[in-house]
């Protein structure tokens, strides 16, 4: 019944689209990856873009992380304000902001820190290194199957001569690949499958370099949750993970208990005669990211039930159908009268977002130090 | 060719994702509309949840607009802290905000000024009434076939129940529409159409009260834009016509000379082998609203031309055909050689977005004063 939903939420003080986190189940996440990464003797570099917040970084400091990825260089310099100090840009970098990228390297460095930087041309690594000197490290993009960026990892030539160009200008070098394809994924067994494929051939570009010692930076949320043996790899960095959401549930990476963000949304409407209530939580609270639901439609998340003990469970017979700037429909499919007959507008219900990451990032002012439950 | 559009961006001195908007073209497109509400005799109450931006407020300003809708609290107070006095939140009154609310309305008063609210429900009406007195206009949410909010236009005893609160309150009211299944019309003909029916529903809706002095308003880009007689409404409320965008250029509201926004991405890599480019540009900047291209694949904005006059064409053989949190990829559709080949890391290229009110939203901190063109 949603209507003990609202109470619980009502308490919360929450009066407009709110990002709510399940402390205990996020770093129950962080925790249980941070095993994973010591078990497989790999380094655990979170990708902090999923939460961009200061709180969910000291829960990750609290497991002893200390090395983190991020995906632009101004969430890099809002980590570096926090105090982290060794973090990798691990997105191509961009030639425009090199001397952007420069001053946050010289500041890591007097602080005994390090920059990491992603590249796939000799050019960009010649450009670093000319303006960055030994204060970087290069990670060389490997497409390992996923088809975003990247040298694919057969083309020999096209690595050797990247490396090449680290050796001559003394950068250290190390290999990086992001399974990317692993979202689209139908089932734990493909994800699992894409790993393995995935460790074969950054160990054959690593054995194609000659050098054994070259590190293996590897990094996506289904991967990581599913394979136990991480030791393939020196360095994971998944992100996503923290709180997962729908599509990772859809996936299989992970469990309804482990789902640890949400939004709470006030109601708006209610039209029983078509079986939906319209909420405040629209694309710029959510994000446009959407499932497929079992009739080919579109879900761009689903409500969900909160008990006194806070997030509990997923309501599949409350899709939201429709969400335009700052609306959601929210579509019983004929459970009206049983989950929302006495919504009234002002009650607040909870939306499991499709892919926490957007969320969070929608609602990014919040993230700072977000509203738990 | 893309090279020469680059060598204009660069001057720019742009380097991350920016939104650009050619101010000569938003001008002319704020003073068309001004003149149809003139001509109409009717308000002309520009939505500015499109913008949210200071400095396009002041265009309007400049051509004589004083009334303005917006869809959160929190833009009405952006926008009273910027001077302006006449606000209707054109979204159904969130009750939990009705403290939020009655301070601005409060302070408004105070500046001669007026909040307008939408409402739908009795219940809303007497809790705006009791909190804050003469100080608000309600506007009666309508629901004329978009089938989102609102009361449906032929249910007069729901209508009567909300209006008869109001009377009894002493709360000034008005009838508010928004025809938003104009939006996903395929042809002109079909949106003047929806048009049509939205006044003479409208029309019957006031007729039915009794009341001819109950003023109507009416608000979206597509039949504002496309009609050319706005003269059955006494006020309008259209926001995504200052900029325009490829949904409405698809429509048939604008054509390509009136796209006033635009968001210029760095290139990160270049992939000949796939006809592709990988952009600095994702989901976080652009959005994942999306276009149904000729092929029934989706597509998330196009690349642009621009020349040394400013905003230029749109490239069809260019869409982005998918976007990850930072990442857009643009698929050149076998013109690679002639559109891209040129093209390195660091270069910029111009992208024309689907739906610029979620772009601008994405970008709101560039949008007080934006990067013009």
């Amino acid at each position: 019944m949603l209507k003990p939903t609202s109470y619980h939420l009502k308490k919360l003080g929450i009066t407009t689209p709110t990002v709510v986190i399940d402390p205990v189940r996020a770093q129950t996440n962080i925790q249980r990856m941070a095993g994973k990464a010591e078990a497989g003797n790999a380094v655990f570099r979170p990708h902090f873009k999923t939460h961009q917040s200061a709180e969910v970084a000291r829960w990750f400091h609290d497991a002893g992380v200390r090395k983190i990825a991020v995906s632009s260089l101004a969430m890099a310099e809002t980590f570096v304000d926090l105090g982290w100090r060794d973090i990798t840009l691990a997105l191509l970098f961009n030639p425009l902001e090199i001397q952007r990228a420069s001053r946050l390297a010289q500041r890591l460095a007097g602080q005994k820190g390090r920059l990491g930087l992603t590249v796939e041309t000799p050019a960009v690594v010649k450009l670093i290194a000319d303006n960055m000197g030994y204060r970087t490290d290069i990670w060389l993009k490997i497409d390992t199957g996923y088809g975003r960026t990247g040298i694919k990892w057969n083309d020999s030539d096209r690595i050797r001569r990247v490396l090449d160009k680290c050796q001559e200008l003394a950068v250290p070098v190390g290999l990086l690949t992001h399974s990317g394809h692993s979202y689209s994924s139908l089932s734990p067994t493909e994800v699992k499958d894409i790993y393995t494929e995935t460790a074969l051939r950054m160990k054959a570009v690593r054995v194609n370099t000659g050098n054994p010692n070259l590190k293996i930076s590897h990094g996506d949320t289904p991967t990581c949750s599913l394979v136990d043996d991480l030791s393939a790899c020196d360095e994971i960095r998944p992100g996503n993970f923290v709180f997962y959401d729908l599509m990772q549930l859809e996936i299989g990476s992970c469990g309804e208990k482990d789902l640890a963000a949400a939004t709470v949304c006030p109601v708006l409407g209610v039209y029983p005669d078509r079986q939906q209530i319209v909420i405040h939580g629209g694309a710029v609270h959510l994000s446009k990211e959407c499932l497929t639901d079992r009739n080919g439609d579109p879900a761009y998340g689903y409500l969900g039930t909160v008990s006194s003990q806070g997030l509990d469970g997923i309501l599949p017979q409350a899709p939201l159908v429709s969400l335009s700037q700052e609306h959601g429909v929210v579509d019983f499919r004929g459970k009206f009268e049983k989950y929302a007959q006495n919504l009234v507008p002002g009650d607040l219900v909870l939306v499991w977002p499709v892919h926490s990451c957007l969320t969070c990032d929608q609602l990014k002012d919040q993230m700072a130090n977000p509203q738990t439950i």
